[in-house]
């Protein structure tokens, strides 16, 4: 994607909407005015190459992330077959910047990982018929499990956390 | 994806969303309330299921009309080798409705069918290395065009209006 001709304001306003994001959030993440976001989207300015390239880095990122995901999942489901999976996403940006520490680099905001963790559900149920539930992360029923179960806190106790609200 | 369990809030939000529809639309679209597509979002109320499925084939629809565009851009490329492509949208709904009819049907919207456009733009960049560039159609500067070369309107003069438009 990285190699897309300048993206015009329909093209602009599709990226960003393709991600999941406000214009507000857009011009945060990208440290521009919400002015400029709009200018773009209407197609009175150009979007500055650096965002451009930036939101494009974003969407392969994720894109990778897809298919790693779907990939661990296939191959995890080789030894255990199942078809439901339980994927944790966080409801607020402090929740995810607590729990979710290792993506906050390539996926800033949790509206981005939510994004992703979509598409890993669509891409699961169409290559592998595998049900994945995104399963918002309780903060408070998350801290009770893990002293009912003596468990630390990492990514393996928030899946079995998940796993334990699917229905 | 027609066959997925009951999307839980998290999911409601994530699958509007990549179909790039406010709350606002959504509600207009699927006939109920913006109070109702709220709740489902916040995971008060189930969405319900003629709702879900309406949603989940409109996103199939979409993921249709991507593979069958590229299809139908690899095959012409074989013909004539190009590296660039107009695909017209439409700025409003009333332009899309007139304009583009045979599509109103299965995505009533025209935000749904940029939905579709981008990632037609996304697909083409990825598998056949082909920029697509989404040109909005400008009516007045198509009837010049139309009237200058002495064009019947319909989907093959627009796409030649659109080419008039690469830079």
């Amino acid at each position: 994607m990285s190699k897309f001709a300048a993206l015009n304001g329909v093209e602009a306003q599709a990226l960003r909407q393709s991600l999941s994001l406000t214009q507000q959030q857009l011009a945060e993440l990208t440290k521009q005015s919400l002015e400029d976001v709009v200018a773009w989207e209407a197609n009175e300015k150009p979007m500055p190459t650096p965002v451009e390239k930036k939101l494009l880095e974003i969407d392969d990122l994720i894109e990778m992330q897809v298919v790693n995901t779907s990939d661990g999942i296939e191959a995890l489901f080789k030894k255990e077959p199942k078809r439901r999976l339980a994927f944790v996403v966080y409801p607020t940006q402090a929740i995810y910047t607590q729990y979710n520490p290792e993506f906050v680099s390539s996926l800033p905001l949790t509206e981005l990982y939510n994004t992703s963790a979509w598409r890993i559900k669509k891409e699961c149920k169409l290559v592998l018929d595998v049900d994945v539930t995104l399963v918002p992360l309780d903060v408070e029923a998350y801290k009770a499990y893990r002293e009912q179960n003596e468990l630390k806190e990492n990514r393996e106790s928030r899946a079995k956390w998940a796993a334990t609200q699917l229905k």
